[in-house]
């Protein structure tokens, strides 16, 4: 509305003063993040980490990355704590697929009106993230753009930045013919085909987020945000022991968008489509929503969240550490010499 | 709408191949930012930066930021090419606050449907930014999100990393009493007030982007799109000889709002007034919204887009090295002991 006198940053939709009020509130958490390297707090231009003299010949490994419209089952169902830990696991498996250990993370909020509480939530989210996974939440910014998100809603990023010595670098020049894949289980969609996830549990099944998904006994708004989990705490020890290749984190594009990546050229991945049962959550998603089998791999991670490429004489052992590490984890198929991509038996 | 027969990705709004050809197009765009230091290829999960041997007591300097609605401007003018440029200068000078120069860039842009001609456009204009500061294109996040942004419409945020050698670093901590504010002239709105501003131009003025600017014998896209300015080339050289305290990039908040961020405690900034002049552009907005001189200076940079601190007796030096850089600088005012903040004088 045209405002009485003259107009005012307020009056156009942007509260300087509660922007103010949410840094202030933000400064005292994302403090719980801070490390022995972190040089600045909340509020500079820049945020300062200290890499010091502690690598020999560090590469920074970096990722950006969003949550995408899995923050639509935030806003119907009110939900808006773990959208954070989503985004900040994502991040840490992105650069973990390098070798990389997580230093240092970023966020960009971007509301529409300024809600405290909502604000304070996501950003407790990340803030909790990055404890899970030792890393410091450096900075961010939370922009006011009212005319772009609805009220209640926002978008969310994060970027991040880990470092690894060069010569343990994971770039797929390690893999070998005759390697194994092991597969991790995922959590649950953890951040991808979200789209497409909702459309069949929302129009096609006509589901509330509260009401119980059919056979699963779990409310929807439970199922559709379980956390993407982070597998640095299972993979880390094991890639610092140089027990692994290399990591394909099985994000959008599924399992055959994202393993080739992490090949060598001139190599194949046979997958043991046997050797794992798929989650009833995605075949109750496929069966709802008429979506035909190859389309569901392209789509979702089928329950398999991450798949490490191991020496053969190695697999039983690492198989043996991630399920001790609380793991799902077993042999998926291995390496093969020639072509490229991916091939099922 | 409902398929005919099952569900796919494409029908609930997320074209993967139009993501893959868009990433292929991109992949060579972005191929210009590499340098010597640069090891991978987009494409990867996490983008590789060699820091090397380089630095003997590297601290990292990371800032994340958006376009905010500056981006309404690009949309309705549908000029894409050039807020990539507005947000890499932004992270750059942000940076340049701490003493940092950028090693790395990297950009979240999410669209509601992808349009590939946008997407090029606005990455195209990433890619220069990073060239002009002479920074690698590490990486990035493409994300379709159907239901969250209109056709033609976008977000677009970015994520810096640079370095500053630790005895190097513009904490605050060499701000004297005396020294002299050097005020950098701006090249417009730079990122900032656009929501206000937007309501000016486009409703209480009712203009539309190519009508020209009242006095300013501009269309207003032209005007509105005036790429916010880096100051590396010109303050850069300066910070390396030393000659340079501390700094202060006016953004969100305007003067009063970011200065106190850059002088250490127990000081306060005399500001001269009259020392500049606020630029018509200025002017003719808050005469067309009514908006009162305070509420203007707490929302726009008023004309200036950099303070640089410094020695007194080295104030006339730094005023001529940037003017013989093509930049306006003049003295704005100096420190004086004592108490907080800004004042006018």
């Amino acid at each position: 509305m045209e405002p009485r006198s003259g107009w005012t940053y307020r009056a156009a939709g942007v509260d300087l003063e509660a922007g103010e009020r949410a840094k202030a509130g933000l400064k005292e958490l994302v403090a719980r993040t801070r490390d022995r390297y972190t040089l600045s707090e909340l509020g500079g231009f820049g945020g300062l980490y200290a890499l010091g003299g502690r690598w020999r010949d560090p590469v920074l490994v970096a990722s950006a990355d969003g949550v995408g419209t899995k923050l639509k089952v935030a806003f119907v169902s009110g939900r808006h704590h773990t959208v954070g830990r989503d985004l900040v696991n994502h991040c840490v498996n992105d650069i973990l697929v390098q070798g990389a250990t997580p230093l240092f993370f970023l966020d960009y909020l971007a509301v529409g009106r300024l809600e405290e509480g909502v604000v304070e939530a996501v950003v407790g989210g990340v803030v909790e993230g990055c404890l899970e996974n030792g890393c410091a939440l450096l900075g961010g910014e939370t922009a006011q753009m009212p005319d772009f998100y609805a009220p209640g809603e926002y978008d969310l990023a994060g970027f991040i930045v880990g470092v690894v010595e060069r010569e343990e670098m994971l770039d797929g020049s390690r893999v070998r013919p005759g390697d194994r894949l092991v597969g991790l289980a995922s959590s649950g969609l953890h951040t991808n085909g979200y789209t497409l996830a909702r459309k069949i549990v929302f129009e096609a099944m006509g589901l509330g987020p509260w009401d119980p998904f059919p056979g699963l006994g779990m409310p929807v708004a439970d199922l559709l945000l379980t956390v993407h989990k982070s597998y640095l705490a299972s993979l880390g020890p094991l890639i610092r022991e140089g027990r692994i290749h290399a990591l394909a984190h099985i994000t959008g594009g599924g399992i055959e968008g994202n393993l080739p990546r992490s090949l060598g050229p001139g190599t194949t991945a046979r997958l043991i489509r046997s050797s794992w049962e798929v989650p009833p959550l995605f075949r109750r998603l496929q069966a709802e929503g008429g979506v035909e089998e190859e389309e569901m791999f392209r789509v979702f991670n089928m329950g398999v969240g991450m798949i490490a490429i191991v020496d053969a004489g190695e697999a039983e052992t690492v198989v043996g550490r991630l399920r001790a590490c609380g793991e799902q984890a077993w042999i998926l198929g291995e390496v093969v010499e020639g072509g490229e991509g991916v091939v099922w038996v």
